[in-house]
């Protein structure tokens, strides 16, 4: 799980090169052929990803985004009306028997389907209208971490293709960079993990663009490190979970420049007043200071592009909490690479 | 909280009888219109209703849906491409700013727009294009419970009419009769909470149309008893978070008859095997005997009609979960009823 975090720089920059022009003119294809709704498919931290998709889409393009529910389709058989929608599937094996599923009904019923996938053999290659590959190499961890930033990335591309202009949905050729400056926050991780080696409950909070994050953050920690992990939006957090907080329930927020960090810095002044522990993945020094441990990225990074570097501290923090829990991150207890569910 | 959960019989009787005719006139104008996508915007308990509204609007119509990300209008100011659309708002209190915020954005971008709300005098109803209302009386306990019933009946009314057919999604007159047998649950319920006392985590899983009973349940065991509770399908649950089951951490299920049954059967049996402690609230016997504890509501209530009978006992746990552990329902830490975020 460690190595395959630190390959994502290279990963992603491999992504770009073989994926952009694709990708382009997949945008310039079905803005011609005119589309009115986004359906998002998807299970696991793929549908992290698709939640990060959800926003970006719909901010970026104005088009309604809609993240399926595969059961309505698998197990209650229903045809939705989906002629002058794009479907796009997100499946890390290209083997998810229900996302497939999804996709074959959707494109028998006038739909454009694409599918994001790791696999250039798989099940899903070979029904969907275009695939757009990662290029970053068989994932080996059970706790996925390149291939999630991967479908992140292609999620960026396929925004920018979509709304073809504004520049801050489409300057996502600097993310490998920002990834690799991530990455250098490995020793502030390692130092912090020890702190919470006893930790069994947290929340984890982001908002926005970063809510996926959230998700994304959770899975890994109950993956593999067994800590029971809730997450929320800051804007949810405030209708019921907050009754929770306790100093030893501890909170992790994503907290990244942009409009979502003044709802940000209002939960954690509440949080202070309620004596809760918290820990921040800030590049903003108001934040940082605000809560009771920091990890610091570069304060630079703007919100449409943090979702990546933002998850890879997230990622090592649960890496190396397994470890220094003693556990084996690469073997989490109970759990498979592909999950069969119809 | 108990005398407001033990109203709701009566309530849903008037809202039926209020509502009918208001419902069915509006899924005539609907269809006659041309609806090509519904959107649903809502937060905390009224999400939650939302969610049920998701999958059944799905399946008994046809029509895509979508659950709103209220931020990608609020804090990113996105405008969305909505004609064509519904978008309907649900909020107890009718005074969500952001709920409402969207709303009034979806109206000028061409949308249809309804409001499910308690407050015939509220911000909401003076936006909206048609209002359906909840007849059950003021709600008072922070924690909803009838207006979160009420709210689901309305997304029946709404499916029935939008559906115009199809008996096994129509007969919504038949609740409140099945809403009053589930609270002859009650004595069962005050006597397996003792169980329960010193629970501090669980995980509440339902699939498909029981999926929102699933975050319901969860949210009123955070709100009203502080256990930390995560919430998923079936499905999802295979994915990852299965990692974290143990002895002490017990799974809670909602197990109705109908499509969703093999499948949680399937996970009862994996829960089995794993010796997790487990609850079902179920009208199935196989199901019931394949856990440590059960709740047994009459097997003659099926799967569509089971969201609000499924949910009733769920309430009871909570509430008297709470009094078991010498806290007081009606007056959790840190909360308000009307919770302001944008």
């Amino acid at each position: 799980m460690l190595e395959e975090i630190a390959e994502q720089p290279e990963a992603l920059r491999r992504t770009i090169e073989a994926e952009r022009g694709k990708v382009e003119r997949l945008g310039a294809f079905l803005r011609a052929r005119g589309i009115n709704l986004i359906v998002l498919v998807a299970r696991g931290s793929s549908d992290n990803a698709a939640l990060f998709g959800r926003y970006l889409l719909e901010v970026a393009t104005g088009i309604p985004v809609s993240l399926s529910a595969p059961s309505v389709h698998t197990l209650y058989g229903a045809r939705l009306n989906l002629r002058h929608a794009l479907v796009v599937g997100v499946s890390q094996s290209g083997e998810g028997e229900d996302i497939n599923r999804v996709l074959e009904n959707a494109r028998a019923g006038g739909a454009y389907t694409v599918g994001i996938t790791n696999e250039a053999k798989s099940a899903m290659v070979s029904l969907v209208d275009e695939t757009l590959l990662m290029h970053g190499g068989r994932e080996r961890s059970v706790a996925a971490t390149k291939t999630f930033t991967g479908q992140i990335l292609h999620f960026h591309m396929l925004a920018a293709a979509l709304a073809d202009g504004r520049a801050e949905h489409t300057n996502f050729a600097a993310i490998p960079e920002m990834a690799a400056r991530a990455l250098e926050l490995r020793p502030a991780v390692e130092e912090i993990v020890e702190r919470y080696v006893f930790m069994e409950n947290c929340v984890v909070v982001g908002r926005g663009l970063l809510y996926a994050n959230a998700y994304e953050m959770a899975l890994k920690l109950m993956e593999t490190c067994y800590v029971v992990a809730e997450r929320f939006s800051s804007a949810d957090f405030l209708h019921g979970p907050l009754a929770m907080v306790e100093r030893h329930f501890p909170v992790i927020l994503f907290a990244p420049p942009g409009v979502t960090l003044e709802s940000t810095r209002t939960l954690l002044a509440r949080l202070k007043e309620l004596r809760a522990d918290t820990l921040v993945i800030t590049g903003d020094d108001e934040a940082a200071g605000a809560c009771t441990r920091a990890l610091k990225l570069p304060a630079d990074i703007n919100e449409f592009l943090a979702p990546i570097p933002y998850i890879i501290p997230a990622q090592l923090f649960a890496a190396l909490l397994a470890s220094a829990k003693g556990l084996d991150p690469d073997a989490p207890r109970s759990l498979s690479k592909v999950t069969r569910t119809l």
